[in-house]
């Protein structure tokens, strides 16, 4: 191992396994070996501390500085990766993960991974594998259903879906359909003249696909929110800005509005914005890439209310909906668009079945060529669990998202920021608790103009930021639990985001009692 | 199923199975079965048809309408995977699947692929996981090492390697950052006057990322090649062309080189090219996506010379270096320039070691934030049949193929048309073959000016091409084999890829008899 040389032992070992990477029995023996791994793993998980510890380039020392000459037998690969790999992961499965936004395994979407891999087909396009596409049709028009989306984005509507790896991928083919659409009608040379329309809430996704697509970057406006309106963009606020873009003679072009946004999962009022986009004629998208998948719950579609309005709306599958990474479902109501920006008809992808124009090729409605078998997890999922145990699924998280919530508000040291919406808690430390405590010595005690939209100073805020900061990195340095922030009117608030396809009650028990014990320690240190 | 509304027996079922998704239990027993039902699909996969043979729109009438409201036990899933799904599967691990390039599984690569979903990490940044990251720098190091490539394309040199999806995705991402470069020099006003090079034989997924990346569709170059030199760019022209672009005012930015193009694997001279490119400027792109693979192998390391004159190279791993479908290794040796142009640094993702800059987060070298750990696929590969074994099926493969070729050379009905590179052989019945049968009447019988690369008049072209194409039509059909064809030099050409992890002689040998005999048939009846 170690060296491109070789010796004749290792000749000896290199072809007793050489005569095929892909025989059935190997296959059999080594893939039991790998499910009884993970199931050990997902028994044990509790063990590892959530984000790992290691320091930067831990990894690059402990392994030989070239790929091996001779094969290596499964044990030892297996034994290393408990030994090398195990703490360099964070471990996003891990019930005690209340980071970002959850990353949802299930059984059912681990056994579409594994049938998407052992088949391997590459579904550019219908022939290379008519299953794929048509099933993909299916389940993208079910899932649609089930969200209650209008027909126009159904292929039973003359719309309809199509699978994605990410939300950035699904951002990007619409911004690019959305630009082509407009550069016709008012010409290629204007590309800098397009405006895109986000708020100060929107991922930053958006912007990274309009530095792609070649938009100008000085063209992407950024709307303020306020927590008086609870970061959601408000429409009169558009609309001015829409406005005075207009009046420069520059082209109103892509409006991107978001239902659970990533810092505090605010809802933008779709239907009202929709309304304002279209006068303009502005594409709409509404990324729900989070909180979309709770929309299948009745309780929840009113945050889709007005989507009619929209062009084209996405959600990942893979955060809370159980599909694992990667899977984001992407409806569009004009087909066409996308395929007029993204398609390519080489000779060597020519077939019977594309040339009768009877079929769906998936080539042309995504960046990539090569595409795999997406639809088949999906398909696991939606029937493994049913309509009834999905919404279970996600409302046993928002009850979990609720009782914390409750439990904050038990301790009157700590707030809710920003009122729940799912199941994300955003909440802190208050400044009150924070400056009963010695070390709090504003610079100067007379009264100072607001500097934030909770009413705090900018040295109550830099305080309480900071001190806030410092508990989330205790947090997530004992390994106990692993939470991440964000910072909203200039406040630093923690993030408790539930979804963990193997947290329950006790987690978020320990996880309340871990920080309220890290926050005890903090303050009598103070 | 079928229906939203539900009864008191699916609440039953549905509550007995609400507990966790990922109930370990439940996934090793579940687990175990597809690694069963898969193996069992390889061991029986010759019975299936390569290609599917199912018609247009088999799937719709087939499924319910909407989704389950109630959980499905997996038995059944099972049940209806066989029944609906693989009729409609064209089987790309079928060793008789002779069709595009490979999409080779392995074990090593389908465990790799189930570590992958089972840990479920999104490493969008090293503290996500940072296991993720540094293997990727590892394993990058490691295969380009393989491949010989200059140190200034790797970790250790300054250079470093990521994995992505697909070469679509490296084409865009180097494309952008190219376009990035030129556009801070020369002002980003002059978007419409950047100039991308490629010849006629490039993969036309560049021409979808430049209409993604928002370049003037008139400013692509298509450079056209000859059979008398192989159909491989020849730096001659491409100097007149990017001379003749320069006069006009405009400004050359990119060239797609390729080694091992789509159609015949024909192979660009990198190093004469990447000369001229560099005199003017031009970022050089070489696309290794099918034959990269092939030069782990010393005798076919020759194809990369002069690599060290380019900016950026990529293969696809998931053709013919068994990780399973997607994985892309794209090594760049300024990452600074992808990074200026696709990085975004939200405070939702701060944390000590990116601020630290002694890590690096791939969110900034990609088009998605989120990303799935593609290394540990690549490492199980690696460590699982090390480079000898490594060289070992890819020379098998292309042995087969020169085999193949031998066999096509005993019967003087059939010609090789384009010599053969790698593991694809570019074959034809011959217009003389074809000639000899009574339905070929030449609307005239006079001598003509030449039509195509090959002598042949249009006439002649015309009823040879569609010989040829019928022949494939009829392959197809028969289910025993898939094969697919090119178009080059407007003469109709079948390809035969040799690459299939489970393909042997016999495989080969049969496919050979199945052309002769269809072709037998189909010359008798003319």
């Amino acid at each position: 191992m170690g060296t491109l040389e070789m010796n004749s032992d290792e000749i000896a070992i290199s072809f007793s396994h050489s005569l095929s990477p892909l025989d059935p029995e190997e296959f059999r023996r080594q893939g039991h070996m790998i499910v009884d791994f993970l199931a050990d793993y997902y028994q044990n998980i509790e063990q590892y501390p959530v984000r790992s510890q290691v320091e930067p380039n831990y990894l690059r020392d402990r392994l030989p500085k070239s790929a091996p000459y001779a094969p290596e037998p499964i044990e030892k690969i297996l034994q290393d990766l408990h030994k090398d790999i195990l703490p360099g992961l964070t471990h996003w499965q891990n019930p005690n993960f209340f980071a970002h936004f959850p990353s949802s395994g299930s059984v059912a979407g681990f056994l579409g991974e594994m049938l998407i891999t052992g088949f391997n087909v590459v579904g550019f396009n219908w022939i290379s594998s008519p299953a794929a596409t048509e099933l993909e049709n299916v389940v993208m028009d079910w899932f649609g259903g089930m969200l209650k989306l209008p027909g126009s984005f159904l292929f039973s509507g003359g719309g309809g879906g199509v699978l994605q790896g990410t939300t950035c991928e699904a951002m990007l083919c619409t911004l690019t359909a959305a630009r082509d659409r407009m550069l016709k009608k008012i010409g290629k040379e204007r590309i800098g003249e397009l405006v895109v329309y986000v708020s100060d809430q929107t991922h930053f996704s958006l912007q990274k696909a309009c530095q792609i697509a070649g938009l100008n970057r000085d063209n992407i406006r950024v709307v303020p929110t306020t927590i008086g309106f609870e970061f959601s963009l408000q429409p009169g606020l558009l609309r001015s800005v829409i406005e005075a873009d207009v009046a420069a003679g520059l082209a109103p072009l892509y409006l991107c509005a978001t239902v659970g946004t990533t810092s505090t999962t605010a809802a933008d009022p779709i239907g009202p914005l929709c309304e304002v986009a279209q006068e303009f004629g502005v594409w709409v998208h509404v990324d729900a890439a989070y909180a979309g998948s709770a929309c299948i719950c009745p309780e929840f579609q009113h945050f889709l209310e007005g989507v009619e309005g929209a062009n084209s709306i996405s959600l990942n599958a893979h955060k809370w909906f159980f599909t694992t990474l990667d899977c984001c479902c992407l409806w569009v109501k004009d087909p066409n668009a996308l395929i007029e920006a993204l398609s390519t008809n080489p000779e060597c992808l020519r077939n019977h079945a594309s040339d009768s124009k009877k079929v769906v090729d998936y080539k042309d409605w995504q960046i990539s060529l090569s595409r795999r078998f997406r639809a088949l997890k999906l398909w696991m999922v939606l029937r493994s669990y049913g309509v009834s145990n999905l919404r279970n699924f996600i409302r046993s998280h928002i009850k979990m998202a609720k009782h914390f919530e409750a439990l904050v508000n038990t301790d009157n040291r700590f707030e809710i920021v920003v009122p729940r919406n799912f199941a994300v808690v955003c909440f802190r430390v208050t400044p009150c608790a924070i400056k009963k405590h010695d070390n709090y010595v504003p610079a100067d005690s007379t009264p100072k103009k607001q500097d934030n939209y909770f009413g705090e100073t900018k040295d109550d805020v830099s305080v309480v930021n900071e001190f806030n900061r410092k508990l989330v990195d205790h947090i997530n340095e004992s390994g106990q639990a692993y939470l991440t922030h964000a910072v909203v009117g200039r406040v630093y608030i923690i993030r408790l985001a539930v979804g963990g396809s193997l947290t329950d009650y006790r987690h978020v028990d320990n996880a309340w009692n871990l920080i309220k014990d890290l926050t005890d320690s903090m303050l009598k240190l103070c």
